[in-house]
């Protein structure tokens, strides 16, 4: 408590700072709304006046759901292992756009091919597996920060029945309904949709005790949403901005905040996603994401995609002239 | 007519052969939406399945506007003057960003310091000096992309008083009310703001009969308004994607639009700016932009932040795997 009121003092601080920078630069007042915002975020999470995004890492975990035998997904499970063959050659849409903005992407296997149990039957794991799990994801984000000299670092997920998981545990930590939770994921619609809807509110009667955020994650997570929640925590604790990409990330970033309010200071949101469930997640995090494209294709690739902005961003507090130093003239009185 | 006819065979074509290419590509149907939309406009406009956006220019035309004596602005007529200074040192906002990105950026003086008529009293220019600005920013476009040979090019602006314009021209191209176009520009409010909507609105009372989009244009335009309608023709007709920056050059698309209507298939919208008026011209455009951060700064800013979104774009045709090539299973039945 005493440790967070001396953080307050120096965040308010610091912010003070940086606002003063940004209103110096040459623009007028508000002109850049939004992405002065993301580099005002920037620059607190990192605790400088002089923030950088130039080295970045994508960090995608992949893993396997056992609540896939309950025909909740439109693809069969062995898309996850087939596309983890397909991350690693290159050739996923997260790899295209990793390379087109110089993005160092690390895929790691959380799980694939051992699945957790299937929630609508069992936890899908006990809370001694997630917390396992939460330290690795930690220890992953630690080693590629440390590894890439990482100033930010997007996280992005592959698991067939992933965004079932999402919807429940969405559901749990922000006391929805299934309805509100429930979308196509990679593309149900009509009788199969609302088949995933009734098992998704089936299990959370099921798991109706698994309210405190380790439990909820534990019942109802997923190997891979776990290591995220780890990777989140770890990498805002070292000053490292971590880029939200869509549902399922969002989903662990919920468990975390839960676990950590603070953690959300060092987030920013890649974009809002087409599941329906997102907006309830964002709204609930008073997030306001940089892209709105209608994307749901996970994978990281709202994050790679929106990293250039942060980078642009953080520059226009290093690069960008004052109107003193530019001898521009100031706005006129009314 | 005829041409028109054989285009629009051959275009068709080509969008399925696009349509095509993009279905194959391992992910769920319609799952990068807006960004698969982007790749499309992209290789039309190209006119290949395999389109790129790796060099790419960004074009600033500066000028000073004779409205500003009319008390239209919160900030000095000499600011543009300032400004272009700021451009050519590296210290403004677009210069940041376009670094950031590797855009190459040309800074135009269109007619600083040369201010056009005050169009609250007379035409801004005739006719005649409109086309030949027209003719001028054409060639300007044309060198720069040979120059950088450039597959996509940004276009922004810079012009104390501009915003006036492109209201007044927005209003009468749209059939629109002054209030429904006038906004605060680099800041006005209260009394401020209500007297540049009155001015505007005697502005096009005075210029009723200025209805073609030349004259409209001649009326009430700006130098560089006008060597923007020019850029923004060159481009697209040599299949060069151009990206629309906020309201002033979205005011130069509408006049180009309505004298080459297909000028359109050529272009992208950067983002909604917080001008009001920008989303009368979207609406009208049929246009979806790819940010909506709250901007409004022009300079070509939202240009040079959105280029990145392109590229990526591009790249999901040219680099993203199939479900074939990566053995990746395709969703089942239901």
């Amino acid at each position: 408590m005493c440790l967070d009121f001396a953080l307050d003092a120096e965040r308010t601080r610091l912010g003070a700072q940086i606002d003063a920078a940004l209103a110096a630069k040459t623009m007028p007042a508000g002109a850049l709304a939004g992405l002065t915002d993301l580099a005002r975020t920037i620059a607190l999470c990192q605790g400088t006046t002089t923030p950088a995004v130039e080295r970045t890492a994508l960090l995608v975990f992949a893993a396997d759901h056992g609540i896939v035998e309950e025909g909740v997904s439109a693809y069969p499970a062995q898309v996850t292992a087939q596309m983890l063959d397909n991350f690693r050659a290159g050739g996923a849409a997260v790899n295209v756009f990793a390379r087109a903005n110089g993005i160092a992407l690390e895929v790691i296997d959380a799980g694939v091919g051992r699945p957790t149990a299937n929630f609508a039957r069992a936890p899908a794991m006990s809370e001694a597996q997630a917390q396992l799990l939460i330290e690795r994801g930690a220890a992953h984000a630690r080693a590629a920060i440390q590894r890439h000299g990482a100033q930010a670092i997007g996280l992005g997920e592959m698991g067939i029945g992933n965004t079932s998981s999402a919807a429940a545990l969405t559901a749990r930590l922000l006391d929805l309904s299934a309805a509100e939770c429930v979308g196509p994921g990679t593309g149900l619609d009509g009788s199969r949709l609302e088949h995933k809807r009734s098992v998704i509110e089936a299990a959370l009667v099921r798991h109706a005790d698994a309210r405190p955020p380790l439990a909820a994650l534990a019942a109802m997570g997923g190997s891979e949403i776990a290591m995220l929640v780890g990777a989140i925590e770890a990498a805002v604790a070292q000053g490292c901005v971590v880029v939200i990409d869509g549902y399922v990330v969002t989903a662990a970033l919920l468990v975390a905040w839960r676990r950590r309010p603070r953690v959300l200071e060092g987030c920013v949101f890649a974009h809002r996603s087409a599941e329906p469930g997102h907006r309830h997640a964002l709204a609930a995090l008073g997030a306001r994401p940089l892209l709105d494209l209608g994307m749901r294709l996970g994978e990281g690739s709202g994050a790679a995609l929106a990293m250039p902005l942060l980078r642009a961003a953080a520059r226009l507090l290093t690069e960008m002239a004052s109107f003193e130093q530019a001898g521009v003239s100031r706005a006129t009185d009314a």
